[in-house]
């Protein structure tokens, strides 16, 4: 490849600034040409001072995105605001419109054409009229429970059924992680939040259905479940102590049938205290595949790195709105 | 997808016939319409004859390639005659002027570049000029041990190193395999075949190259070593016996350099006995990965789900000489 591409961090929350300090260090690879986001604080400064660099990087971060689209004509846009595709379709459109290819964390765009079809549609035209790519990934989505599905079963003759499981120990992860799958909360608060719909992991039926197009399978119907992970005991992490009996995070899982037969199997255990934290994808085919990433993924790291190792892609391939099935294999970019 | 591929066979020895069998499971996806194999044994035999079959396939198995290409005009050809390019050169520039797309298990063409860099010159030009794509794949080289070391990295920000751990139950596997590996053979008959320079593995150098490419890594010597593995007791299978203190297989092993500093470690072990076959991958990076299918990855079986699964790759690809970091993520193909 050999090839240096100039970017663009458009979001620069946790991720987005985990983002450009991984940009950073590939300044052979990659150059940053400019930085968006809307939060006031952050406006205006350079994006040493919200990493807390000592050297001045030259980026200032700045709202206005089209007059950092038209001056800077990145190659590709980092994309990270939002996990939900109706919230940032106008910020995909922006780019697109001023010919940069963008790649997005956004789990709702990792297969958005069943959730959103109208938008998939207009996203992949707008994307195709303009040359560009647009492209959804992450760890999970986009990673832990599908690509690596898929990956596993290209060594099978037959698939009958598929069995992902995913456990991580929140207790590893950052403050706002062990928020997202309730940690420390009561199963009754657990029971409200649920009830808003707006709780648990989003992603699951998005990698369903693209392991489902991976393989051309037809789904007809999808159950999934959203429980508490309750602690059998006390679990003191950096940011927060559960407490034996209340809830250490989320068992969130999903079904995929064609008919009564049980194609797709995904769980998701995401909890403070985990003891076998994993990946692990079982194929049932013929041969069968057992294959397991032991210490499973670790996501805030990785979920920086897809978006990052997937620019090369994102720039080479099609034009118009792809997954990461579509494209070729994503690999470490930049490492030496 | 939902697409049929008109597909000839080119060569039917024990591989062949493998994914003749498994292109026939496949009707509603794929249409065998020739099979190509010099063999008097063979030629002029339906298919159904070589396979064991009772009801007539309708394809004769005949050693005239130009004929069957001219005539069936296939989509993509499957190709399974050597483990050598200069041996089959001809046959791949054959089927590309006939505008047929080709997959092949042929070992050195994983990664044709550094071995053979003049005729993966030639083969990409042949390819080009008739619009049709070229890709050798297989269980390894091809998937075991760089494929799956690529994929493992793409949620790693940073790479220093990995190491490759393949063990295959020779014991397991067809007799040819077993020969192959020296299984029986003493550690002088060993010494002697290995004089050949034709004993071993072929495809550990392919799969570094693979992975240094894919990893944009500059190498500069590769080291690689060939060391039978030594019974440490009598194992009979169910072609044969090797006695204690004989050779149970092989122990190929090849480690890449950037100068002083190790990057890739390849380290497979075929012998009758193995009591822990396994493919591991492990990522010195960060974050670090450590990904092992259980068991291992069934060769025989599993080199002809890549050879079958990655036809539609091939024929949708872009021409040229492709390798399988080229083209979307292969996965199985027409199990429903």
């Amino acid at each position: 490849m050999a090839q240096s591409f100039k970017v663009v961090q458009y979001g620069i929350g946790p991720i987005g600034q985990s983002c450009l300090r991984t940009i950073l260090t590939k300044n052979n690879h990659i150059k940053l040409v400019g930085a968006i986001d809307i939060d006031p604080n952050r406006v205006g400064k350079d994006v040493s001072e919200i990493l807390g660099l000592d050297a001045p990087v030259g980026v200032q971060v700045s709202a206005d995105a089209e007059e950092v689209l038209s001056r800077t004509k990145p190659d590709v846009v980092v994309h990270t605001t939002s996990s939900f595709l109706a919230r940032m379709y106008d910020q995909l459109v922006l780019c697109a419109k001023h010919g940069a290819n963008v790649i997005s964390s956004t789990e709702e765009l990792s297969y958005p054409f069943d959730r959103h079809p109208e938008i998939a549609k207009e996203l992949d035209l707008v994307a195709r009229e303009n040359g560009v790519t647009i492209l959804g990934t992450g760890v999970n989505p986009g990673y832990a429970m599908d690509a690596l599905a898929l990956m596993a079963t290209g060594v099978c003759n037959e698939v009958r059924s598929i069995t992902i499981n995913r456990e991580v120990d929140a207790g590893l992860r950052r403050l706002p992680l062990q928020q997202k799958v309730g940690a420390g909360i009561t199963a009754e608060q657990f029971a409200e939040k649920k009830a808003t719909g707006m709780f648990g992991h989003i992603g699951l039926v998005e990698s369903i259905r693209l392991i489902a197009d991976g393989l051309d399978w037809s789904i007809d119907r999808i159950e999934e479940h959203l429980d508490p992970v309750i602690s059998p005991r006390e679990v003191i992490t950096p940011f927060l102590t559960v407490k034996e009996g209340s809830v250490a995070g989320i068992h969130h899982h999903a079904y995929a049938y064609d008919g009564e037969e049980l194609l797709l199997t995904l769980d998701l255990k995401m909890f403070v205290g985990a003891e076998d934290p994993r990946d692990a994808v079982k194929v049932d085919g013929d041969p069968p595949m057992d294959l397991v990433v032991r210490g499973g993924i670790f996501g805030d790291t990785a979920t920086v790195a897809t978006l990052i190792n997937g620019i090369p892609q994102t720039f080479h391939a099609q034009p118009g709105l792809q997954t990461v099935k579509d494209v070729p294999l994503v690999r470490a970019f930049g490492t030496r």
